[in-house]
C-alpha cells in the first residue's frame, strides 16, 4: 500500500540502520572515550544515544557530517562475528562500554542467548574501523549510501533505557533517505508542517482553547471546533450503525475493583490518575472504556445467534501523562475515542476484521489520507511479564490476526513489542499531506484475556456456555488528537463539510445587502454556516478576512449579480472566482457537503 | 397553567397545611409529652416530625387517623396570637418544647423579629385545644376539611434540621386532596407507578445497566436506552441549532483552583468527589459545567454585537452523594446534562428568558408533559452568608427575572431559599401521567457572579468593557435521570420515534419469510429499527413478546397479507389489529417518526 518510496522498506530500514552505525563511528572518531548505546531507525532516519564527556551542541553537527562523509567515501563493508555472552562482555569491559555490557547481561537473562552478533566495519585496507552489539540488517558497503542523503537533524537529551533514574544521554537525530530529492521534500514538508502547526491554526481559527486554570493536556473545543467534531461523530455513528453496531453510554469513572479485574491497575498503572477515594470504594477516572463494556454485554444472555455483539461509544478517558509531556490537541491527558468492542465466536473473527478495515480505509480515504502501513503488533517474547494471558492465547491471537491479514492480501509489517499488555493487534499508520506518519486507528486487537477475566460467555448451538472472543477498535483514535491531525493535514482549509464556518456572504455596499440577507436565509434554511461580512469594512479587507478565517467560499454580491440572479464564488483554496446562478451554487455546495466531497466543486477552473 | 385541582393552589396548600395542625394535636392527644417540631405541605399533602417518647409504627396508623377525624369533626377554628420571642419562648419552656424555643431563638438572631405568630385552635366550647408556632396561611375553620380525604401514608426517620449530628425524629406523611375522587386517583396513580417502575421496566427491557463493579449510583446506559438518548440529543441538538446555540467539548476535571475561582469549591464542597491529586496540581472531577464554559467565553473578545452567545454541552458531571442515597436512574451520582450557559447584554435578558421558556415548553409538550408549575427560586435573606455576590446583583436578578416572568403572563410560585448559591432562577416542574411532580429543567437561572469571578467582559457600542449577564440552563436536566422519568410516564411504550425497536415482523409460518425479510429490508433502508421474530415460536408467543419488548407495531403477514401486498399492524398500546397496504405503513410510519408524534396514527380505531 506504501508509496512512499521507490525502494522497498527493508532496504530504506537497512540504510537507516546502517547510517547509525556511521554516526556512531564517526561520534567516537571525533570524541573518543564516548559512551555508545543503542541507534534504531525511525520514520525520517535514525539516531543514536551517547554519553559524551563533555556535551555536544549543534554547531558540532557541520563536523559530525564531515566525518560521517567521510566513512561513507571509505565503502566501509560489514562483517559479522558471533561470540559467546561471556567473550562479547569482556570485550565491551576491556573498551570501556559498560551500557554495550549491560545490555548483553540482558540478553542473557531474558532471551537466554548463548551467541551474540557483533558487526565490525571493515575499512579500505581491511582494517576493522569499528563495532557495534547489533542483530543486523544492514547495506552490503557503505557506498550504497548516497553521501548527499543524510542530514543531522537535531540532538535531545534521553534517559538510558527510558528511565528517569538512570544516565541521561544525548541523542543524536539524523534524517536519511533514499535519495536527495526525497531528503530535499521531507524538509520542504517539515517548514510546510509547522507553517500549518495545528496550535497556530487552532488559535486563529478559534478552533480549541488550552486554559491554565482548567488544566494541562486537558484542551476544550470552542464553538468552531466543535462543529469539526459533531460533523466527525454524526458521520462515524452513521456509519456504525449502517454497518450494525450498536452503542452505549458509561461514566467516566469505576471503582478500582473493576481495574483490577481488567489487570489495568497492575499493567496500566503508571498511566492512571491517582485514585478517588470515596466512602464506598476507591475509584478509577477511566484510562480505557473496555471494562465498563464487558459489563454492559455480561448484563444479558446471548445466543450463538446473537454475535457479534459490537458495542461503540464516545468514550471519554484519561490517561495520567507527565506534566511536561502534554500540548495542543496531540498531546493530552484527556480525550474521547471512537471506540467499541465487538464480541464474536471464533469463526467470525476474520469477517470482523475485514469490516474493520474496510471501514477504516472508508474513513481515511475520504479524507484525503490515501498512504497507509499496516503493522501487526505482536508481544515481545523477551518480556513475556509485561503481558497478561495464557501463551496459548497469544500464539492463537496472533495467527489468527496474521491469518486473516493474509487472506486479505494486505502488505504489512511485524512489530515486536508493540502488543498492547492483554493482546495483539494491527495498528494503521497514515501520511499526512507532509508526508508524516500518524499512528492513528488500533483495528483491530484481538483479546482472549479480557472476556475470561470477566468471565464473558454465550450460548452455543449446542446449548453450552463458551467464551466470546472481543476486539477492541478505534478509527479515529481520539478525536481531539484527529482533529489536531486534520487541521495540518488541510491546512486548516477544511472540506466544505467539515468547515465551520462553510460559507461568507460580502455585499459589495449597503444597497446590496437585502438580497445578500435572502441568500443567507436561504443557506441557512439548508443548514449552510454562513456568516455575513458587513460593508463596513472594503471588499478587499473582507476577502482576506474570509481566506484568514479559511472560509471555502466566499460570495461576493454586486448590481451584476443582483440583475442575474447569480452570485460570485471565490473559492479559498484555488483562489479562482466564478459567476454561477444562485440555485446552481445551492445545490451543487449542498450536495458536496451531503457527499462528503474532498474538494469543492465550485471554481476549480476560472 | 396548573390543571390538577378545581382549587386555586393556595386553597389546597391551606388545606394541606391546617391538616398538619391536625395531625399534631392528635399526636399530642394520644402521646402527651411527644415533641413536637415543623409540618410542612408538600406535594400530595403534608408531614409533621415528632420525638415520640417511645417508638410508634404502622399498628398506630389507625388511632391516629380516628383522632384526627374527631379533631376534624369538631370544626375547630384557627386564632393568631403574636407574642414577644421572649413571652414565646416562655410559653414553650412551660410546655416542655425545646425544638420550639430553638426555632424562636434563630428568628431572633438570623431575621431580628420582634414578634412571632403563634396559631391557637379553638374547640366547639371555645377551649384552646392545640397551639403551634407558625406563619399562617390555614382553613378558616376544620369543617373545610372533608373527612374523607387524607390519609395517612407512612412513617420515616429524619434528623432534626437535616443534621445527622442532631436528634433522629419520626416523620408522618399524611396525603391529602380536595376531594375523595382525587385522594383515590393518588393512591390509583401511585399503585400503577409502582407496577411502573423505571427500575423495573429498564430490567425488563435491557435499557440500562446497574454494575457493581462499575460503581454506585453509576448507570449505564445499554444499547436500547442508548437509542432513546441519541434520539433525544438529536432532537435537541437541532432544536439549539436552530435557535442560535452553539456547542463546545470540554473534559470532566478541572483544576482545584478554577472551583476555587467559581466558588464551588467553598459553596458546593459537600457534593463534590474527593480531590485527584495530579503532579502539576490538584483536579476536581467536574460536578458542574459552568467554569469551563466560561473559560471558552474567556477564550476569544466579544463584541456588544456578537452577544448572545450561547455554548450548549452534553456535559458529564459527578456529583457526590451519599453511597446509601443512590439507585436508578434518578438518584445518580454520575450524570449528562444538556447544559447551556448564554452570555448576554442587560437589554437581551427578557428575550432570552422567552427563548428559553419557549424551548423548554415546545420540549416537554411533544412528549405529552402538559401539566407545569413554575417556581421563582429565590434566595433565602436569613442564609445570606450561603450565597456568594453582592445584595445589589441579587436584587437586580431576582427583580428582573420576575419581571420577565409577569411579562410573559405566567403563573408561577415564589421559592425562598430554592434559588442557587451563585443565583435565582426559575424551576419547571411538570406533573407526569401519574401526577407526580418532577423538577426536570432549571430555565433559566441568572447568574451576575461568575461573570465577574472569572472577569468575563464584551465591548459595548462605545468601546468600553462590560461585563455579560449570563445565564444557566437545562432542559431535560440530566439525561440519565429525564430517562428515567419518560420510561415511568410513558409505562415503557415509547413514541415511535423514541422507541429502541420500533416495529417487530412477525410471519405467521416459515413460506412467508421471505416476503416478511423484504418488509424488514425495506424499512431498515427508511432506518427504521427492526427486529424479526422468527416462525420456530407460535404466533401467540411471539405477539406476547412484542407486548412485554413494549415494540409499538407488530407486524403479522401470512399468505393474506403477501397476496394483497399489505400487512397486518398489531398496535400495542390501542391493542387493535388493521390491515393496510405495505407503501401506506412505511410511509405513515416514517412520517410519524420525523414529526415526533406522541401517538401512533396505525391502529388507533380496527
Amino acid at each position: 500500500m506504501s508509496k512512499s518510496s521507490e525502494r522497498e522498506p527493508n532496504d530504506l530500514h537497512k540504510l537507516r540502520h546502517s547510517l547509525a552505525h556511521v554516526l556512531a563511528q564517526a561520534a567516537l572518531k571525533l570524541w573518543p572515550g564516548t559512551k555508545i548505546t543503542i541507534g534504531p531507525p525511525i520514520d525520517y532516519g535514525c539516531y543514536y544515544d551517547f554519553l559524551f564527556q563533555k556535551p555536544i551542541s549543534e554547531d558540532d553537527f557541520p563536523a559530525i557530517e564531515k566525518e560521517m562523509t567521510k566513512i561513507i567515501h571509505q565503502a566501509q563493508t560489514f562483517r559479522c562475528d558471533d561470540l559467546t555472552p561471556t567473550d562479547a562482555k569482556k570485550f565491551w569491559k576491556n573498551r570501556h562500554q559498560p551500557f554495550k555490557v549491560e545490555l548483553i547481561e540482558d540478553l542473557e537473562k531474558n532471551e537466554g542467548v548463548t551467541s551474540v552478533s557483533h558487526y565490525a566495519n571493515i575499512g579500505p585496507k581491511g582494517e576493522e574501523t569499528f563495532v557495534d552489539l547489533c542483530r543486523g540488517g544492514h547495506v552490503e558497503s557503505f557506498k550504497e549510501i548516497p553521501v548527499d542523503c543524510f542530514k543531522i537533524m537535531s540532538i535531545a537529551g534521553a534517559y538510558w533505557r527510558g528511565d528517569e533514574k538512570r544516565e541521561q544521554l544525548t541523542r543524536i537525530y539524523v534524517a536519511a533517505f533514499p535519495t536527495k530529492a526525497e531528503l530535499d521534500q521531507y524538509f520542504k514538508n517539515r517548514e510546510e508542517a509547522a507553517k500549518y502547526d495545528h496550535r497556530v491554526l487552532g488559535r486563529e481559527m478559534h478552533l480549541f482553547v488550552l486554559s491554565e486554570i482548567v488544566g494541562l493536556g486537558l484542551p476544550m473545543l470552542a464553538p468552531k471546533g466543535a462543529i469539526i467534531r459533531q460533523e466527525l461523530e454524526n458521520w462515524i455513528r452513521e456509519e456504525l450503525k449502517r454497518r450494525g453496531y450498536s452503542f452505549a453510554y458509561t461514566p467516566n469513572i469505576g471503582r478500582a475493583d473493576l481495574y483490577k479485574k481488567s489487570g489495568h491497575l497492575d499493567f496500566f498503572r503508571e498511566n492512571i490518575f491517582p485514585l478517588l477515594e470515596a466512602d464506598d470504594s476507591a475509584y478509577v477516572l477511566k484510562p480505557m472504556n473496555c471494562p465498563h463494556h464487558m459489563e454492559v454485554y455480561r448484563s444479558e444472555p446471548h445466543s450463538y445467534r446473537d454475535l457479534p455483539v459490537r458495542i461503540a461509544e464516545f468514550g471519554t478517558v484519561y490517561r495520567y501523562e507527565k506534566s511536561g509531556q502534554v500540548g495542543g490537541l496531540t498531546r493530552v491527558r484527556g480525550f474521547t475515542q471512537d471506540d467499541a468492542h465487538i464480541f464474536m465466536r471464533p469463526d467470525q473473527m476474520q469477517q470482523e476484521i475485514e469490516g474493520i478495515l474496510d471501514l477504516s480505509f472508508h474513513i481515511y480515504r475520504t479524507l484525503g489520507f490515501n498512504d497507509f502501513t499496516l503493522r501487526l503488533s505482536l508481544h515481545d517474547p523477551a518480556k513475556r511479564e509485561q503481558y497478561v494471558g495464557s501463551d496459548e492465547n497469544w500464539r492463537m491471537a496472533e495467527e489468527t490476526l496474521r491469518k486473516a491479514l493474509d487472506a486479505m492480501k494486505l502488505p504489512y509489517v511485524d512489530g515486536v513489542g508493540e502488543a498492547a499488555f492483554y493482546g495483539p493487534k494491527v495498528d494503521l499508520i497514515v501520511r499526512d499531506a507532509f508526508s508524516r506518519e500518524w499512528q492513528l486507528g488500533t483495528i483491530p486487537q484481538v483479546d482472549y484475556n479480557m472476556p475470561a477475566r470477566f468471565d464473558l460467555h454465550y450460548i452455543d448451538e449446542h446449548g453450552e456456555k463458551k467464551q466470546p472472543i472481543m476486539m477492541h477498535r478505534a478509527i479515529f483514535g481520539s478525536f481531539e488528537r484527529f482533529i489536531g491531525v486534520l487541521i495540518e493535514h488541510f491546512k486548516g482549509l477544511f472540506p466544505l463539510w467539515l468547515a465551520p464556518v462553510q460559507v461568507a456572504i460580502l455585499p459589495v455596499a449597503e444597497v446590496h445587502e437585502v438580497y445578500a440577507h435572502d441568500l443567507e436565509a436561504r443557506l441557512k434554511r439548508e443548514g449552510v454556516r454562513v456568516v455575513f461580512l458587513y460593508h463596513t469594512e472594503s471588499l478587499g479587507k473582507r476577502i482576506r478576512e474570509g481566506e484568514t478565517w479559511k472560509i471555502p467560499y466566499l460570495l461576493v454580491m454586486g448590481d451584476k449579480e443582483i440583475a442575474e440572479h447569480s452570485v460570485t464564488v471565490r473559492n479559498v483554496k484555488t483562489k479562482k472566482q466564478v459567476v454561477v446562478p444562485v440555485e446552481e451554487f445551492v445545490s451543487t455546495m449542498t450536495q458536496d457537503i451531503r457527499d462528503r466531497k474532498l474538494e469543492a466543486s465550485i471554481g476549480i477552473s476560472t
